[in-house]
């Protein structure tokens, strides 16, 4: 007999513990959480994941996230329609939107190159920014690919083949983020930020 | 316009966010997830909470997770239906198990005695257990309530309720964990395993 209890419990258990970061110990209390909660939550939660899947898909302009067939950003008239920002996944457009600070459009690569992952230019949205950028009215490619070696990698890879004499291709800075400990920095983010240094005007 | 995305997606990030333990971040990493696992593995997820909540209820006999009227424990007839181990919730059942030491039956009470909280003894399956004790047959009853205060008021409540000349009625030891540093050992968790130290003989 299983130690765990029925089983759909222990399936429930099974399920939850393949998400990232969710161990068995975990799972095993979300699980009951569940279980004791009314049917309306836990039904509801059952159902956004449905939603989710069936009703998400990928812009067809900048491979955001998207309901229809251009996201929010590519169909909001307001922004700056002139200004590209690359980055790796959906996820990474959350942060700038919460800025408040960018109004331009985004472009989401899918990942970033790692040739050691078998992932080259053409598993990437890397051939579809260059055609967006090719139609021209694009003043600057912001290439915000994660600060790592597989992001740089990806940013340096755009930044040659968009190289034109019209366009700015910038890289989002690097340095000590705000409110850190500088005894805390690693020795790589204080050369960035070491080499990055502005003066104060 | 949101900055989290699309609908589906903020509905979704909300309802992870209301299980216990999963912040904001959290809940945005697993639906990030969950959009880009394969339909299978997701719809499996929503699946297995559904079957969980239609499928699971309590045990007729003793109050623990069961699939049909009784649970596997008290359906099995090889366990020594002369010893009952009270427990507050369903979940203090597995560890009890995993141990392969006990082969007795369980009495899930479905929480602890807490005044502050309103819950009385009748909010318990307190009054189930007396009366399944009173249908005789029973030589023992293991209070396994947790060793916290209001898990030790209600072992204290049920010994009271129990006592009787035929019946043992005994209480989890107290004492440092299998593998604790004494250093780190609370004052609390000393004193009892102190008050119950045991002879080497």
């Amino acid at each position: 007999m299983s130690t765990e209890g029925p089983a759909p419990l222990a399936r429930l258990v099974a399920e939850l513990s393949r998400l990232p970061g969710i161990g068995q110990r975990t799972a095993q209390r979300l699980a009951f959480h569940l279980l004791r909660a009314p049917d309306e939550e836990a039904f509801a939660l059952g159902d956004a994941i449905r939603e989710v899947k069936e009703k998400v898909g990928l812009c067809e302009e900048c491979f955001n996230l998207a309901e229809g067939p251009l996201c929010r950003i590519c169909a909001d008239h307001n922004r700056d329609r002139a200004t590209i920002c690359v980055v790796e996944q959906p996820a990474d457009v959350i942060p700038f939107e919460r800025t408040h600070e960018y109004r331009g459009l985004y472009h989401v690569l899918g990942g970033a190159l790692s040739p050691i992952d078998g992932v080259d230019a053409e598993d990437l949205k890397i051939a579809e920014l260059l055609s967006r950028v090719g139609r021209g009215g694009i003043g600057e490619v912001v290439l915000a690919t994660n600060p790592t070696t597989t992001g740089e990698a990806t940013a340096l890879y755009i930044a040659e083949r968009l190289r034109g004499p019209q366009l700015a291709v910038t890289r989002l800075a690097s340095g000590l983020p705000v409110g850190a400990d500088l005894e805390h920095a690693d020795e790589v983010t204080l050369g960035k930020a070491l080499a990055g240094r502005r003066s104060l005007d």
